[in-house]
């Protein structure tokens, strides 16, 4: 394409950069990154879930983050949105806006080494992409392809009022992670992993199918997510503070400081599932979470109407400030 | 995610944007965009065929081009990377990382109008994607989906010495274009159209299946284009300047000045497609031009060896600095 420019001696080119750190991770169908396009197609008798998300250097992660880590999340960000569907992570493709100051051998390994990580975690394969540079800040564009079984996704727009409320995990510590960056206070070991390089939960997503009635996965907030979900299906929904998981660091957090709870159920980046099901379920539920040794925790009920409440153990509805992550 | 940011009155959210802009522009199988992936399956007995280009802003176009030609550009650029493989366009996601002062009405209605533009030309449509906010420049990613017949995917790897090269349409309009603009200089309504609204060949790609050996869309230059099925199929390539096929416009520049000639074989921008066939195909690719009224032009053969060749009348080769436009 068009406006060339000089290409500086320590900058690789696009095609080196292909070449040296990406073809190595390419797919089969991807034709080793040396054609314009991939191919390939679903078994018989399956969709493709498709999604995409885009991750920019200072918003959804800190530009001198490790490259590796910033690749984990990118790759994780765009699986959990597949998670959430119960589709199986096959292919992506990866989109990367690159300053050259990030276009040199030792940050490409590192990022390279990230996605390479990620793409064992979730059994996925790159088969295709763009890299450019640009002056201003690093962006990274997934799109990430699943299959799931004709019919099977799981939708938003199916729960009904009634339907238990269900999250995966423990909810905050990411956002916990995030706050202590900022205030260079109160940083863990778990939180600190749980914001870089957060895990995606494809596993449940597909064990879900047929069980859950609607699900998201939690990115911009446990509140948020959830009245995603009730939007689309047309429901209000009960949600019990009490009732909200967290994990020991998240627990000590919070006594010392209370002021922290919105980052539970607002804070964002937890990559878990927020999903409903009938009450009928309960038991399906149960086994999926000893089946898989995942914590599943009954967080709330779906109720008629569209508000989205969060109640304390004295039955009061929390206040909630800010709901989520906009990203304008 | 994380990092909220302050919403201010004259900039949409991204649900406004989505809810106004895109959601009028998306097929059944995205779900209204209300869901966190978009779900379909391509038809029996055909493959799926992905591209993903990223377009910066000043690089790829300029930030103060009318919003709807960035976009009937972002779109044309994807669909010509399908076009190039014999793929019908189908289904696209828009990653929109988009500066603050875009982000309003006027910008957005613009930019949804050119998309709505281009579905038309393509018969294609917006089925996901994601939109962040920037404190850099523009940069629209775009995954381009299309159906291919099983196998019948025109690669960039299948060519052998002896076959035909052929490019359709006029070479350097859009290069010519570029440089008027950077010059203020020898604009034309041509040039400028080529620039701003490219026009891939998806038609032509589909009625290439079978027929051709190997294509690629001419969008970093031809030699630079060439030089990739060359690389990807193990031949050469002898191209002749005098055949090279120019607009009238474009005679008209060269004439003026000759010193443009580099920028009709190494400008890039045309999505054009560049490619190779049997000898015995000559008739077919004779056909194919009357059919869709689209001149396709003979302009070189396939040779033995690596070297990418441009010679000119008098036999003697062209010398060429630059080959083509590099990303960094």
């Amino acid at each position: 394409m068009s406006h060339p420019t000089k290409t500086s001696a320590s900058t690789l080119s696009e095609f080196q950069i292909i070449e040296r750190y990406f073809a190595p991770l390419a797919s089969q169908v991807a034709l080793g990154l040396k054609d314009d396009a991939a191919c390939f197609t679903p078994p018989p008798g399956h969709d493709l879930i498709v999604s995409k998300d885009v991750l920019v250097a200072d918003r959804h992660f800190f530009a001198d983050d490790a490259a590796a880590d910033i690749a984990f999340k990118a790759l994780s960000v765009n699986v959990s949105d597949l998670a959430a569907k119960g589709a199986t992570p096959q292919h992506y493709l990866l989109g990367l806006v690159l300053p050259k100051e990030f276009a040199g051998h030792h940050w490409l390994k590192g990022f390279a080494y990230g996605l390479e990580s990620a793409q064992k975690t979730y059994g996925i394969h790159l088969v295709g992409g763009d890299t450019v540079a640009t002056e201003g800040p690093l962006c990274i564009s997934i799109t990430a392809i699943g299959y799931a079984v004709e019919g099977a996704m799981i939708k938003r727009s199916e729960a009904k009022a009634g339907d238990d409320i269900y999250v995966s995990g423990t909810l905050g510590d990411a956002a916990f992670g995030l706050q202590a960056i900022k205030t260079g206070q109160g940083q863990t070991v778990e939180f600190s992993k749980r914001y870089h390089r957060p895990t995606a939960r494809p596993e449940l997503g597909k064990a879900l199918q047929g069980i859950a009635s609607a699900a998201a996965d939690v990115s911009d907030g446990l509140l948020a997510d959830a009245r995603h979900i009730c939007q689309a299906s047309g429901i209000g929904a009960r949600l019990f503070q009490a009732k909200l998981p967290l994990s020991e660091a998240g627990v000590k957090a919070l006594e010392k400081d209370a002021t922290l709870w919105p980052l539970v159920f607002s804070g964002g980046d937890d990559y878990e599932i927020v999903f409903m099901a009938d009450p009928s379920n309960a038991a399906a539920v149960k086994k999926i979470s000893q089946t898989l040794g995942l914590q599943i925790t009954k967080i709330g009920v779906a109720i008629p109407g569209s508000a989205v409440e969060l109640v304390d153990c004295t039955d009061k509805l929390v206040q909630v400030a800010g709901e989520g992550f906009e990203h304008f």
